[in-house]
């Protein structure tokens, strides 16, 4: 009966990790809260329904710490002297600069979406966390912050969002390493390139395929796999051609 | 007679660059406009009044955007219808953080002083650059920013630092690629660990040493070295026991 939380579940990866971890028993998945600026999505909301109140959706703006505090208190009242075991920090903002560096005027809100609010969130938390049995933290990162992708990825003009990326894994370690002793496990995870607002209908894989495959590798994830950098795993993706092979391996930082 | 710009010019290492250019035979440096954000530095004023005209301190807050647009224009002004040669990316901050990330409340501070700052200070100075000869821009990193050496430097108590630092490196990268063809040549360089405010008296080098070295390697660059991230060489560092070796290689990202 573990319990999840979720930001930026309104719409895209969020909503289908929200889907997916309700679609599993309740013997593997307990509470599943859902944080979203906005508490309007109608998809959202019918999966709440559905949910026999195993799913809740809470609005959170993880821009706002003191918006952080107040949901942590109340999620603190709703788990009833249980800890959270899962933090997947999920929200975030990309950035699409088709003229390069030259119109790149968004690195400063990209930086406080993408990497301090996720400092910030986990660090609300972190007092719950401390009392769940799991203690995992989850930051949902991409392949394209990647130094040893770089080269790959050249063509990709989104610099604010690798540049924002990349932060993100750097603050990933930085976690992995000051609480490893107290038994905590901080990966990075790369979700693919996937059919959402962020990633275009160009991209790779359905959102469904990619939180379901993101849902795999949280409910395997141990102490070994602290401050690691994971790549799902997409069976007949291990050597595709083009940029993004879906093989389950550790990505290089 | 290059000509080159330095930001951050009032103390630390920016200081001892300015000094360490002002040292050497007008043939090889031309003009060098040193910037910093405040012009009370009584050591910068000495050099500038020693180099009969060659430094000339301008006032610039790199945090600032119509500092840097006014700045380019007076600088452009200076130059005399000549281009800029090298542009120093080197006005920074460091945290320091005892007390781990739960004390870490400076990131955006440190996101916009040494990853924005230097994106804005570039895109300023482009235009002059591009008339340059050299087209040279070296941004200020440090190995604290690696992910390669972030094992070695897990007990360094500077999160905000390596995390700005790191993706000070990515947006390097995205310099380096976006401007290649235009004949630019962008790296990072680690000036050591030295002994200034940022570093302090605990550090492996008198600044001196980083600044001589980090110049020994501005006068070398060429395109073949676009998008790396390059370590000062100290002889005798080579090899030497503890985090630091500056054996002039490129650091891993």
């Amino acid at each position: 009966m573990a319990s999840y939380l979720i930001t930026g579940s309104s719409r895209g990866l969020g909503l289908a990790l929200v889907s997916r971890l309700a679609s599993l028993p309740a013997a593997q998945v307990g509470k599943v809260i859902a944080t979203a600026r906005q508490d309007n999505s109608p998809q959202l909301t019918e999966i709440v329904e559905a949910s026999s109140g195993r799913v809740e959706l809470v609005k959170m703006d993880v821009t706002n710490k003191s918006s952080i505090q107040e949901v942590a208190k109340l999620v603190e009242g709703k788990l009833q002297g249980k800890g959270l075991d899962y933090l997947i920090n999920n929200a975030g903002l990309a950035d699409y600069a088709p003229a390069g560096l030259e119109g790149m005027d968004n690195l400063n809100e990209l930086f406080h979406t993408n990497v301090t609010s996720v400092h910030n969130v986990t660090q609300g938390f972190l007092p719950l966390l401390r009392k769940g049995e799991k203690k995992v933290v989850i930051n949902i990162s991409t392949t394209l912050g990647s130094f040893a992708k770089a080269e790959v990825y050249r063509l990709s003009p989104t610099p604010a969002y690798k540049i924002s990326k990349a932060a993100l894994n750097m603050l990933t370690i930085q976690y992995a390493q000051q609480y490893e002793a107290d038994g905590f496990t901080f990966v990075a995870i790369s979700p693919g390139w996937l059919r959402t607002d962020l990633g275009s209908s160009r991209a790779d894989l359905p959102v469904e395929t990619g939180a379901e495959k993101v849902v795999d590798i949280v409910q395997q994830i141990g102490p070994h796999q602290n401050g690691k950098f994971l790549n799902i795993h997409v069976p007949g993706w291990e050597n595709a051609p083009g940029n993004n092979q879906y093989d389950g391996e550790e990505v290089g930082w």
